[in-house]
C-alpha cells in the first residue's frame, strides 16, 4: 500500500510516519516550498515539493501509484490577525483543493482529511471557535464536491488536543515541563475548562485504524463521515494539571486566575462525533504523561 | 449612506451600481488588479484596487466610512479544470473573507454576499452542483466566524439564472439573439430543465429592497440568513425558448437532443430558500424577453 502524508513535520505526522513505517506500506511525502527536509531525508521518504503545480502533482500520485491520503498539514492559529487570512486560506483549504483534485484524478482510494473539535464551538452544529477552525469547515465543503462526484472515500478526523514526545509546539505539558525547571510563576485563567487531550500513541492508533477500516469492504460506508479519538476521561485544566504535578512530585507556581478566560475559549469540547468503530483509548491521561516525563 | 460595491464591471454590479447612483447613496468600488477601468471611471465611481493589501482596505473602508457592502464579485466556472482551482479559491473565499476582516475592522453595519443556488444540487441541504458552488458555500463557513463574533449584519442573496440588456455573457439569450442573426443549427440538449431565470430589473429590486431592510430597526433579524429572488414562472428551457420564438417571430434552427445533458445538469432548481419580505418579481419573462430584445 502507498500512502502520501501531509504534514509529516508535524508532531502528529512525524509519529503518524514512524509508525507507519514499521508496516508494509510505503510513505510519501507532500511538502511545501521552503519546509524544513531533515526528517524525510533521515527517513528517506520520497517526497514532492508543493508549489501550486497541480499538474505535476497529479504525476507524482498516478506514477507512484498512491493508495490513500493521509492529509495532516494545517496552519494553526488560534487568534489571527487580518494579515494571517490569506496563509490560513492557503494552508487550510487551497492546498487540500488541489491534493483532492489530484487524487481524483489519479484514482486514489481515500483521503483522510484532519480536521477540529473546533468546528463545533458549543454547539453539536457548525460554530467555529476561531478562524482557523473555519477554514477547517470551509474545506470539508469543498470535499463534499468531490464525494458527490467521484468515488472517492473521505473521512474527517476531528482533533481535540494531543500532547506527546518530541512536541515542539507551545502547548500545556511543554509549558508546565517548562515551568517545573526554571519554578517562574505562571498566571493561567481559573482552570475550569474541560481539557479533551489524548496522548499520541492513541491518536496515532486512530490513524491506523481508520487505514484498516477504509481498505476494508465496507470502506464506502465511512465516506462523507467525521470521527473524533474522544478520550475517556473529562479533566479540567486544573484537574489536568493536578495529575501533572502528582507525576512529577513537586507542586507549581501557577496563579490560578491570573488571567481571565479567552473570548471563546473551549468550556466543555465538543464531543459529539461518532466513534470509530474497533478504536479505543489505550493510554490514560496520568500513563501519557509518565511516557512524557520520560522522554 | 455610503455602499462599497465588488464585482461592479459584472452584468448585475453594473446594473445594480446604475440604479444605486440615483439614490442618496455614495457607491465606492472595490476592484482587482488589472481590472477595467472604463466602468468606473465614465461612472466616477470612487475606487479601491485590492491586491491582497488587507491594511490599506481596511483604511480606505474607514476613511469613507462605508455602511454596507455588496459583494457581487465571482469567478463562474461552470466546469472546472485542475489549473482553475487556486483561481476560484481566490476569487470566490479569499477575496469575501479579507473583505469581512476589513468591514468587521472598520465597523460596517452590513454585507450583502452573493450565492448560488446551485449550492443546493436536488436538494434542500448544501450539495453543490459544481466546484464552484462548493466555495460560494466555503465562504458562508467563514462568513459565519465573523458573524459569531461580531454585530456585523451578514445576509446572502442566492441567485439563479439571470439576464437582461448589456449582458456579456455567454448565457441562453445571447445564444438566441445569435442563432436569430446568423440563422445557425444549434445543438441543444433535450430541452426539459425546469429555468429558474428572472429579468435583471427584478434582481436590481431585489438587493434594493435588501438595503432597505438591512437598514431597518429590524436588520438583525436578517443576519445569517439566504434569501433567493425566485420568479413566479417555472418554464423548461423548451418553453423559454418557445417565447423567445414568438416574441421575434421566428422559429430558430435547434436541434433539440443533440446534446445529451451535462454531468450535474440542474433539472429542477432548488426553489426552498427563504422569501424577502416585500418582494415579488414585477417583470415577467415574457416582458424580460422584450425589453432585452429592444435594446
Amino acid at each position: 500500500m502507498n500512502i502520501l502524508i501531509t504534514g509529516v513535520n508535524g508532531f502528529i505526522g512525524k509519529h503518524i510516519t514512524k509508525e507507519i513505517s514499521n508496516r508494509p506500506c510505503k510513505i510519501f511525502a507532500l511538502i511545501r516550498g521552503g519546509s524544513d527536509k531533515s526528517f524525510i531525508e533521515k527517513e528517506r521518504i520520497p517526497f514532492f515539493t508543493f508549489e501550486n503545480n497541480i499538474n505535476d502533482l497529479i504525476k507524482f500520485i498516478q506514477d507512484n501509484k498512491i493508495d490513500g491520503v493521509i492529509h495532516l498539514a494545517s496552519l494553526f492559529i488560534k487568534d489571527h490577525k487580518s494579515e494571517d487570512i490569506q496563509n490560513l486560506i492557503s494552508s487550510n483549504i487551497l492546498l487540500g483543493s488541489c491534493l483532492l483534485e489530484a487524487a481524483i484524478q489519479s484514482k486514489v482510494k481515500w483521503f483522510i482529511n484532519t480536521g477540529t473539535c473546533w468546528q463545533n464551538f458549543e454547539s453539536n452544529d457548525y460554530c467555529p471557535a476561531n478562524l482557523y477552525a473555519a477554514t477547517k469547515q470551509a474545506f470539508e465543503d469543498i470535499a463534499k464536491y468531490y464525494t458527490e462526484t467521484s468515488n472517492l472515500i473521505f473521512v474527517t478526523v476531528k482533533l481535540n488536543d494531543t500532547f506527546g514526545p518530541d512536541d515542539t509546539r507551545d502547548k500545556i505539558m511543554n509549558l508546565l515541563s517548562r515551568i517545573a525547571k526554571t519554578k517562574e510563576i505562571l498566571r493561567m485563567s481559573p482552570g475550569k475548562q474541560i481539557m479533551e487531550i489524548t496522548y499520541i500513541d492513541n491518536i496515532v492508533d486512530f490513524y491506523l485504524r481508520m487505514i484498516t477500516l477504509l481498505q476494508s469492504q465496507d470502506a464506502f460506508a465511512f465516506s462523507g463521515r467525521s470521527f473524533s479519538p474522544q478520550g475517556k476521561e473529562r479533566l479540567t485544566l486544573k484537574e489536568l494539571v493536578n495529575i501533572f504535578e502528582e507525576e512529577i512530585g513537586q507542586k507549581l507556581n501557577i496563579e490560578w486566575g491570573g488571567y481571565p478566560y479567552r473570548k471563546r475559549e473551549v468550556m466543555t469540547p465538543w464531543v459529539n462525533s461518532e466513534r470509530l468503530p474497533g478504536w479505543e483509548e489505550k493510554i490514560s491521561i496520568r500513563e501519557g504523561i509518565r511516557k512524557f516525563l520520560k522522554e
